[in-house]
């Protein structure tokens, strides 16, 4: 069978493939772009006001590239030793903002950079690749189809490694960005199966991968049985993110079944 | 990469692959088994109640397999030569009129038996495989995400080769079941970039084909201009069906581009 990734040189579903065969387990840093963009709005030790000097403070602050690159490298020194994939993307992030931490991201660091937008104007080329999202767990056709029907144009122009990815919101305890923004309901916790079939339904309609999400700064992550059953149902690899501060979190939820774990707040919040 | 239809002995997309590679086109007749079912509604020839004795005819009349065989064994017999594959579905047929139908067929060809289900009720495991539809072209939750989701629970327990199908409905003259059972509109042929977009979003989102349909007997079937189009974007096979009455037809749609081109009514109706 033709493989379009390997085919052109795309790796990094093929090396995911590779891990869960071997079971290597993959970790991800998210980088919100908006966050790294505003003003003092990290706390990972160096805050953008410290760096500033009176003469580069300007109204176009959130765009300084000397600022949000020391940041961004700083915060790349902090990475944890077994990361192995960043991911950028927002709820609410510019593509400006995005585009400019994508850059600076490529130029410091060999990691695999892969887009994980909320929104399609979010597309920035100089990343590595793209979790093309469907928020299987709603039932809004605007994350079901308009959306990836608006990616198109900047995705044809791009030489992204584009991987299919079904995201799935599991209620973590507080209303997120994403439910907000998708007007969709997070999945309680306690229906399994209805999460297991969304995920199967999933797999069956041509997604390469499974995002269950609890959402960004969630109070409980998803549980390690929805992992489990999860895991126990689909072949392809699953990815679970939200709410991980833990290194015990981050172990149960490898052994529960996730082949590749995302940390972003508790990352921010230099807590990992 | 590992290839899950192969490694199973699934070879339905492999072999569909290797066709286009080679520039073979393909050719289905899709069997409605609602038609078949329905006393006399069939009209190649031989109506069921030319095949009643008075003793045959009972109020389960609709599931009589030796008529019902009968009438399809005929179907066969007068297959194009070309066909290589039949495709098993309608809007509206029972489970019980599709898994008769089937494994009639099944009985009685070698040919590869793809369902090509309306609605998840549809779903029997005597087939070889199914078009697992996203309808793509309406923006109707139902068709997108959750007859996906009603799906699993058979799709699990059947060994059928699942092929993510993006499922395109284009304006053929008339409303046709499809719109009307899914409450959407079919697209305009005019608006060739949209089509071309939808096509490209389903790749991108993880379909393995795309299935330009302008319904069950369309008074015009899908341009050439849009067949072209589509699939000098495309990189996965591309069918084609609705409306499709002639020989001269059915050769300009191959040199457009398509693939795999679907005919029923025609063939019903004897015109194939």
């Amino acid at each position: 069978m033709i493989d379009e990734f390997t085919q052109s040189g795309k790796q990094i579903y093929a090396d995911l493939q590779e891990a869960v065969k071997t079971k290597k387990k993959c970790f991800a840093i998210l980088f919100d772009p908006e966050e790294i963009n505003h003003f003092g709005s990290s706390s990972r030790g160096i805050k953008k006001k410290q760096l500033l000097t009176s003469g580069q403070a300007s109204e176009h602050l959130n765009l300084d590239y000397r600022v949000t690159e020391a940041l961004l490298v700083d915060q790349l020194q902090k990475l944890p030793k077994y990361t192995t994939h960043l991911f950028v993307g927002g709820s609410t992030a510019t593509q400006t903002q995005t585009q400019l931490t994508v850059q600076i991201l490529k130029k410091n660091t060999d990691l695999p950079i892969l887009l994980f937008p909320g929104d399609y104007k979010q597309i920035t080329k100089e990343a590595d690749g793209i979790l093309f999202l469907s928020l299987l767990s709603g039932e809004n056709p605007e994350y079901l189809i308009r959306q990836q029907i608006k990616s198109v144009q900047q995705l044809q122009h791009a030489d992204l490694e584009i991987i299919p990815t079904g995201y799935i919101l599991i209620d973590g305890g507080r209303e997120t960005t994403v439910q907000r923004v998708s007007h969709t309901q997070a999945l309680p916790q306690d229906d399994i199966e209805y999460i297991v079939n969304i995920a199967l339904a999933g797999e069956y309609s041509g997604k390469k991968l499974i995002y269950l999400e609890a959402g960004s700064g969630a109070l409980k992550t998803v549980s390690t049985e929805i992992i489990q059953a999860v895991k126990s149902v689909i072949s392809i690899p699953l990815i679970v993110g939200g709410g991980i501060r833990t290194q015990i979190k981050l172990q149960q939820i490898y052994e529960a079944g996730a082949d590749l774990v995302v940390v972003g707040t508790a990352f921010e919040k230099g807590e990992f």
